[in-house]
């Protein structure tokens, strides 16, 4: 808990929806904190600005989270990004954006959940000792997006532990495949996005070497397991200039 | 066990291969089975013929199987099938050839387990309650097809099942897919492949309505579990004249 | 949905559980039932019979639940039971009860989602295929029994299957055990409670044969999944005397 | 690879068993290792001796494998030790053995595949992030104790990460329990042992928060998936005195 004299004012981008909901009620109910401004479609960006908002939380859609984050580094007001769709030409971009904002502090997280934290840390870990390794990613049928951000952030720090680790291309002899039955390709990692009613956020990274297989799975029942980590996130960005991708940094 | 004086004489086709080794052991060791023939790439089909096989067992590979059941069905050779690459228009070529040919039996079983039989069972009794469906298959890096023949059959039953009970599409609200991600439609149900080092053969069957899921997962870990549903398929296929698709109907 | 024009009177026991929260919401938005007792502890069962309830629904606890279907069975009130805990004696004493009041039903389902019940009917098919099987149920933290009704009825059924395919017990070499660690037996099926914050309710039933496993697995993430099985047997209950366990019967 | 011109002297007690007779051969098929002695039921240890064996790799029973390892340490030479059912006490036992021949090297891990090793990892990196947790061990039906020592070992990295984090008792609300339902308790974790016919060696680490879940699972398919961790120790106990307890400290 902050516990200095004026709290933070924080604005809410996507308010109406199910995360912005969430987002407004828990940084209502934090005495460090102050909600000064709940936006969505149809808001004018500036009222934020007029609020006085220091730190956006943007938990809007993929189309206008970059005139958004745009906006932000350029106002200089701290950004939580909660939005999926981040690539690595996204995050480029917004890292070229703040090189001539030093003072701002974006961090982007596709997940907010400390288990989902976990699961990449452990993911990017166990990746250079497995031969094989398959993303599955489960979510609700409302999902606009597949993969989701989180699984696409998974994919490339497996990547990158394999590319260390001087691993080639994951096994596969698949000559006859119906297209998409392997899935998509995240950096030479596949990642499977499956949708059902009943589930809510769900993934399961599967590594495979010769007669063993590890897996590590995180299951979100609830919006509410989300909130602890985007409260850390807007407490921590203030003081913490540059882009920081994920919640792992914040999570000692 | 058959208690019959003179034993069924069996061929076996792609008999240097995983299966088809386990399957030529499977009859040599069976009393009421002799084998004849085990013949594989460059060996000619008449020389199954000279040896007076009544059954081949066909574990070979989707580009020879059906010269291989064309070649059987003409010779009035009853044929058990193991080898995948089955779709709808395969398995309705099929039966085309049998009309004219009403001694001959065919078994075409995407599985021989006994597990992944009541898999597929259950898979379509289950369907009509569910909104939602999604089939994973699992297996070695060294399968050449995706998806397996199992999951195609399982999503078939699945499929055929839905209609029955009036159900539309599965609900799916993505509008911004990297290709592939939401695997492959199989008559409208999505199928992912997962190909990982130290997996034999899986296959999981999710079901999703408000508020639940419900999960089939069948395990095969060794292929000595398929050789049981093979000597039920060569002990039934001679009295079991036409195309029989999945071990189900012999399983009492 | 029933259309007659009478709507049928309706009583909740534990209406200020959670279960039973749900289900008066439930009663209250169905057309074809009136909601006319909310009681909870304290409450006196006769105002139930004073509001005239010719059903009443029971989501109480293990202590309480016995004493009050004795008095629905006495007073001719059918009785519709979600509460845990009913052993194949408790089963056989209500039976005994309802032999001098033929015109009361009362239906005890353990689970009243349907993905529950296809569960326990899959369990059920499948029990007499497997040497080896074992039961898994996983719920919050606050739950008072273990193992859950559910996990009990699951075993007594798989039981009563292993004992018609004349399968003795299931091979367990086990010689040095920490009690508790193989679980507790049900009627010789081994079954495992999981307790685990963040968990709603959720069932594993694990089928194992030489080289291959079957596993069947229920995930209840909403109380709302269990409502639409509730008002099935409310509706089912009046017309159906005698005694009925499990929602199986009456999905047809 | 040890590239020394003298190769090791290995001997391999419990020869005859599954484990003993793949590590026979992996040790027989490495260039830098020798091996001089493949003992079991009815041999004597002295006979290790006289070959000259440096290193023993033990693959007994619970029941002998403590004298076996006094005798190790007395004659100074080194050991691998893979046998279960090393409690706290066990491990105590030996240390205290140890003081007095600082130059012997003793490897005792639960369980030798590099999955395993990362699962206990990280297992001990979550705990403290969870309030809830519960393991559950699952293996063929022929395994002589319960619970695995992997489990076992498992349970008390995870003990000792919560008492570290200063976190109590797990939440658990069970007041009806049929005896051994809930499992054993390991330092306060509850271990679940399942025993099925099919199965190899498999560990599933389930850890809850609100909202959330993290599991971790390892799936052995093949005893050769353990023969790599083997080897890496065998190399390795030579100059590394005193008591090592699980490969992950080899595992860099």
């Amino acid at each position: 808990m902050n516990s200095q004299a004026e709290p933070i004012r924080v604005g809410v981008l996507g308010a109406h929806g199910r995360m912005g909901t969430e987002a407004c009620q828990a940084v209502a109910d934090s005495a460090d904190l102050e909600l000064v401004a709940r936006l969505d479609v149809g808001d004018e960006l500036s009222s934020a600005a007029e609020a006085g908002a220091r730190v956006l939380v943007d938990f809007t859609t993929p189309d206008v989270v970059m005139d958004n984050l745009r906006w932000c580094v350029e106002r200089g007001v701290h950004a939580v990004v909660g939005t999926s769709g981040f690539t690595t030409s996204r995050l480029d971009e917004v890292r070229s954006w703040l090189v001539d904002r030093p003072g701002v502090g974006v961090v982007i997280a596709p997940n907010f959940a400390v288990g989902a934290v976990l699961m990449m840390e452990f993911a990017a870990r166990a990746a250079r000792f497995f031969e094989s390794v398959e993303v599955v990613e489960m979510h609700h049928p409302q999902k606009i997006d597949a993969p989701s951000g989180t699984a696409l952030r998974t994919a490339q720090l497996i990547a990158e532990a394999r590319a260390e680790a001087g691993l080639g291309p994951v096994p596969d002899a698949t000559k006859e495949e119906m297209a998409g039955a392997r899935g998509t390709g995240v950096e030479g990692v596949p990642v499977h996005s499956l949708r059902a009613r009943g589930l809510v956020a769900h993934q399961e990274v599967l590594f495979g070497a010769t007669g063993e297989t590890l897996t590590i799975r995180h299951d979100s029942y609830d919006r509410k397991s989300f909130m602890p980590g985007v409260l850390l996130a807007v407490r921590a960005v203030v003081s913490r200039p540059g882009l920081t991708v994920g919640l792992g940094p914040l999570l000692s």
